[in-house]
């Protein structure tokens, strides 16, 4: 038995959920768990999440898309279908601080992050050791004002073929329209202010200085406008008077780790659909 | 049009949402929202909630009832609807802290509670005069030792035809089993703790002498099992050792409000199914 | 017994603790707490609250104040204090939302905002019953773009004598900078957001439109500068696609009353020192 | 300069801050910041955390202990000195479990926990690798029914000399009172829940049968009395029905790191006093 899941967004209309589902049963697939949302009943956009199993020896998953394909066009849906049996394949960019980057490679050693991992990219060097102790390959790519086109084709040469998604992990380059459209897929970043507060540079100076009584993180998926892309996870947390901007750092660590793991962990779980500049996350 | 929620639990078997959904389309109806929840893949309990739009001139809700029977049998389901053109009526049980009361009726007045009130019963009488500012009824049945049974035969009579839940905000007596039955429906109350933690009497207390960090509120269905009931929503924050009883008390109020109206809110939304001493309650 | 507090704040110099702990014993004072704070070791800004109880038959205030004073100035420090057996009055501003001013309303009479509250004012005569049933002076005074400054006069005529800060429990009028300064008190503003995210009008539908994971209410003083004020509390929680914007702003609420009532409690007990736009909260 | 943390306790009396600071005073030291905190105003225990500079080679830390010890004994006090010179030398055990392991590993490195590790034991061999990949001695100290006494006496020998304080980091044997009699320091462990609920094995599985809506995860000191020594940090968060028990658990790590790194901070900054099984942390 294979496992799969499917997401699906369309038009909000009456029948969605039966001709899936009778799609599903039609094939003697076995629906594991549903998840949809409408943005709203009259006139919304419907997204779902459909979780199932199915036997590919007697449905080959090829005559299922296709046969899916039918009825999504009839419904005037998007859509895509992922395999459980088909690991995804993380590749993460990291600049100085490597929290992010040793927590990411612990889950994934620990089997919590069930992803390949064929590199770490870091326009440092500091961080081969820790990597290469994991076993993965670590690349080096420096980058300055006018390296940075170089540099990104670098990049691309790196991760376009070897990777499903990028992971910033702390990496403190801006990624130019040029990269992003090259590459084509998803790239998660992990922001680390509570956005949209503190966009930009030191965030948490920024946050020291309004005298703010809860500091945040937040991972989203990143778009040419920076620190605009739709968020996936913001993870929060008080803080007093008491703290200085060292403080904050420190205390703000555990918040990128966290918000970073989470939208990483829903992300290779396919339970994001992206829309309108926001996401839904299916829990 | 008629608004309507179903609540649905049956062993998990193929085809649920299919035939479910399908039985919606029949009917014209409009799916609003569908969640489902399955608690093992294999061999498991499934949950659904389903909500949706009909025309009860085209079909009358009693045909739509025993027809959705005949098919919830067939899979060995139970089931209840909920329509939303019939108004919930909550009765409250309070003794002298009347916060959880306050908050009720207040809610309950500005629109957000969407209830009936047909009365607030009390052991004390100090709850009179802010209940009758509400221009809701409000019944003082004292309860000693020896008077529980008449107490219990009093309530009893007031609420039972009245009302189609209870709510303890904060009733400090505890109900008998026969009570229970006698009432035969459902019984919600706020536990100021964070259960398992600190049942029975004087929960902030025993928080302090155990000199917890973080402190919380329980709503939770009553069952016989004095605090051992479904629990249904928790809220809880940071307290440090600067907090004495008195002002673990003040905080306290405020978890224990929160949890209690989410608890409620949940409740006459039907979003709530209960199994085995333990509540699904759908976001 | 008379109970006092005292607020310094001075440049961080040897021996403050010394000094003022010594003064207090000199007059036969028993400190009940001390708390301070250093922004720095190095030169830094020193600040402290001081809560002692002492004898006023045999240390009049005045002759306490007197010898405070000229400690104070040796040190460069600016001071300070108010006494238990003083209650503070506060005065209530509100517009069409009541949800904050009834909490604050609840609060009070139940006993655990040791205030007066002299009058509530708002720009809509919505509020009068709810006021009033608290046996609180309720006044309508209405603004509009021309009768702006009338207005601002006539609040200040309510409130300039008989109060001792203002509370914007949700009043959607933008005071001047020539009311602020002619009020010359403290006044504190609940915003619904978790500010510097969302200033200005409608945070809840701007929060919604972002797609943010975490929404939050912000309590802070009033100056010139609209949502700009020092912060005094920030309540946050997290919320999923799920929520439009009209469950937004009902769970919003909440913590718009949690961070309100916060702030007031921590003002009315003389727990917070302003500087450079940002506040010291000792807890 | 040597900057230097007194911890003080006694029975609350008049003067306690003017003499302890007119101490550091004399001996030309600076206070960099002192926290206090009081039982009770009346007839309470007085609690104190003085964190200051002085020149040794003026005034030498013998003659500066000797001296406090004075002042101390006439007012009663318990007190403890630690120098910012002198690096704590924390021991850690553990068994199969890593996560906590791996953190703590992290901190250290990357120099947010500022200790030695002089080792690491664990009755599993499985964390030698990550162990020695960070230089730190790993010793496998298996225990079995008959083996607990030799392995204590092992693990005694390994650490009683060599270590400051333990942290039991997921190690799943029990401690005997005469294990932790004969070290005589301190031992912090994690339990992965919310103390005092769900005592003993299996929390996760615990708090899944009974259906609660958060979880957490407590660091506190060992005591004889299994999981029911003071507390020093909790952290929690919300679940929903869709937990299972392996979701559970990998969301309860994040908990268990989080509130093991905040206690073992805490510990090693002396910001902590132990008082009738309860924690004094200040912050």
């Amino acid at each position: 038995m294979e496992k799969a899941v499917i997401l699906v967004q369309c038009p909000d209309q009456k029948g969605i959920v039966a001709r899936i589902s009778e799609f599903v049963f039609r094939y003697n697939g076995n629906i594991i768990q549903a998840d949809q949302y409408t943005t709203d009943p009259e006139n919304g956009q419907y997204f779902m999440r459909l979780s199932f199993c199915f036997d590919p020896d007697k449905v080959p998953p090829a005559h299922l898309e296709k046969e899916f394909d039918i009825l999504a066009r009839s419904m005037d849906a998007t859509w895509r279908i992922h395999y459980d049996s088909v690991t995804m394949r993380m590749g993460i960019l990291v600049s100085r601080q490597d929290h992010c980057l040793a927590d990411l490679l612990y889950l994934w050693r620990s089997g919590e992050l069930p992803v390949e991992i064929p590199c770490v990219i870091s326009n440092h060097p500091d961080a081969r050791e820790i990597v290469e102790q994991y076993g993965v390959p670590f690349y080096h790519v420096p980058v300055s004002r006018d390296s940075r086109e170089a540099a990104e084709k670098r990049i691309l040469d790196l991760t376009s073929e070897s990777t499903d998604f990028l992971v910033l992990a702390r990496y403190m380059q801006i990624l130019t329209g040029g990269f992003l459209e090259g590459y084509g897929k998803d790239v998660i970043n992990i922001h680390h202010s509570f956005l949209p507060s503190f966009k930009g540079a030191n965030p948490y100076r920024q946050a020291y200085e309004r005298g703010v009584k809860v500091i945040g993180a937040t991972a989203h998926y990143v778009t040419v406008n920076l620190d605009e892309g739709p968020i996936i996870d913001q993870v929060v947390e008080r803080v007093s008077h008491r703290y200085d901007v060292q403080r904050l750092m420190r205390k703000g660590k555990n918040l990128e780790k966290l918000a970073l793991a989470n939208a990483v962990q829903a992300h290779i779980e396919h339970r994001i659909i992206r829309y309108r500049n926001k996401t839904v996350v299916f829990d």
